[in-house]
């Protein structure tokens, strides 16, 4: 079997709050140890590792983040190039950065930066198989095995059929449940899971065709030396006027020839308490306890704290954090409205 | 009618441990401003204020407490005489230290430091209706008319009758339900509140009769210029071989003429969140919110921060408490254990 260069690019701009107060704009989910070992970033890097089963060596990583995460990227992923934004235009204008330091025939993965993956074997298994198809003009789309019908993620409905890779028809916005079940029972849709595997050419030919504001704005923003620096830094006051749109919006859902991989590898995008819960490892009584947490008599929680002592007791189905800033309680049921206690809490 | 001068005999060595993480060894209950505003031990010195219907006037205020608190108790009762314990060896020692500090002649009102009452002037109403009694040599206790067959307390099985000063029978113990329920059917058993009124020199004759052991430790641990002293310390090495007994084991049970004026005054001992929670102004959710708190869809919670922000979401009945030592989450039904998490935490 032939053996495959990947560019593992690692898309590290995110500042998500569902995570509150556990991450934060200054410290957001990708650079947290949500398992108490690594962060999530170290572990989508440490995950491109070379493997011969799959086919697949790994070239230098690519993150591009935020420049006011800078160090954290630099301890989190050592060997890697990074591309410093000056602050947020989504993710096309991310991909085109990337796409443009990049050989024209480097086969880039694109791979958002804080998401779990229990079964990385897979994963590779099925980058893999998607690479030929990549090789040859496609844009290839992993997209995950739904196992419910789930309402928080965009789906790509794909031909039928039993190969490994097929053609991606559409890709879809998050739906109602209803739908969503619809989605689940029909055996040919997918979650997004915002990871995509093509030639650098490609998709700046992609872009030219499809968002040739973006890309134009990306690279005079970009230095000149792109190609080659360890460390680039894109020019704010260029950048301020690039379009904030998403690379599904931009490219995935007007390009002609996207393929899709089907993945089923214990995959989580980690988006609220909740997932969190259920992603780690807990004690006879179904809690997650991570610090100096006492618990008596309690059931099923998520407790954690990142500062001080914590005592609970006669807790069922509740989160409770504390960090050195803010300490926060939460049902279990409400871990998707963090983000409005964070955005309570920032006023 | 008759002006009668009472001498208030706060005991604040109390160090209770049913509201950690707030209260603490080194500032218990009765030194925290529970309500926002003023502390337990300020209030309950504050409520003893002269009250021309109930025929009362109060000389200078005398507080017993440990020698850690000195400050505190200085702030906190700024014209009170001041008794200092090295150590705590219980209500019996200090109340022998008051009346050994007092002329014999004196009444002396005997309070605990960490007591809530709704209607200081029934209170007083009660003390004046009773300091006949104790002028005449008796030992006279309020006992609280039961609203409920609390397990919590001891009771005082009281003479049967109409008037508001009837012998007391006999003190007993905390009660098992069942009990408590007969007591309460009877009407005529008391909650013993710790709150006793009485001539000096009538306590110290019932101290030479039925616990001289402790009249003599504590007549030698005192210093001698006691009576005239604005503060004194009491000797360490003298003190601890003072027997550890409460004035109810001490003298109470032994005393053949107490007796007892029923008070109806919006008590509480406060003894654990819950009656916290109960006392406290609610918002129209039902829930306490104090400090740096934001709630929503919060019912019947008690949640107060001393330390940074707060965020709690979907929480009912539950405790959330943060200090800047501690974070402790609870569900309401769990509040007296939470004496059991201050002593796990204090490991």
């Amino acid at each position: 079997m032939e053996t495959l260069e990947i560019t593992p690019v690692i898309l590290c701009g995110g500042s998500g709050t569902r995570l509150w107060p556990l991450s934060t704009p200054e410290r957001p989910k990708q650079f947290l140890k949500l398992d108490g070992q690594a962060s999530m970033l170290a572990q989508t890097a440490a995950r491109m590792c070379d493997d011969d089963k799959a086919g697949l060596r790994f070239a230098q990583t690519l993150v591009v983040g935020s420049v006011r995460h800078r160090d954290m990227i630099r301890d989190e992923v050592p060997g890697a190039r990074r591309i410093l934004e000056p602050f947020g235009r989504n993710s096309a204008a991310a991909v085109a950065a990337a796409a443009l330091a990049a050989p024209e025939d480097a086969l880039l993965l694109v791979l958002p930066a804080d998401h779990s993956i229990l079964r990385p074997d897979l994963f590779r298994k099925a980058v893999g198989a998607g690479a030929a198809a990549a090789r040859d003009g496609h844009i290839v789309t992993f997209g995950i095995t739904p196992s419910f019908p789930a309402t928080g993620y965009g789906y790509i409905d794909i031909e039928p059929g039993e190969t490994c890779v097929r053609k991606a028809r559409k890709f879809v916005e998050k739906p109602l449940l209803d739908k969503a079940q619809a989605y689940l029972d029909s055996g040919h849709y997918l979650w997004n899971a915002g990871i995509f595997l093509f030639r650098a050419g490609t998709m700046l030919d992609a872009f030219r065709t499809h968002a040739p504001e973006i890309l134009d704005n990306v690279t005079r923003a970009l230095p000149q030396a792109i190609a080659t620096q360890e460390e680039s830094e894109i020019d704010a006051g260029v950048f301020d006027a690039c379009p904030n749109t998403s690379i599904d919006y931009a490219i995935m859902e007007k390009f002609p020839s996207v393929m899709a991989v089907p993945v089923e590898m214990g995959w989580s995008d980690v988006g609220d308490y909740k997932a969190l819960w259920e992603l780690s490892e807990k004690d006879a009584d179904g809690n997650v306890l991570m610090g100096p947490v006492t618990a008596t008599g309690c059931r099923n929680c998520y407790i954690r704290s990142e500062a001080g002592p914590l005592s609970v007791s006669g807790l069922t189905d509740k989160i409770v954090i504390a960090t050195g800033d803010h300490y926060m309680a939460c049902d279990m049921a409400e871990a998707q409205s963090v983000k409005t206690l964070a955005s309570a809490a920032s006023k």
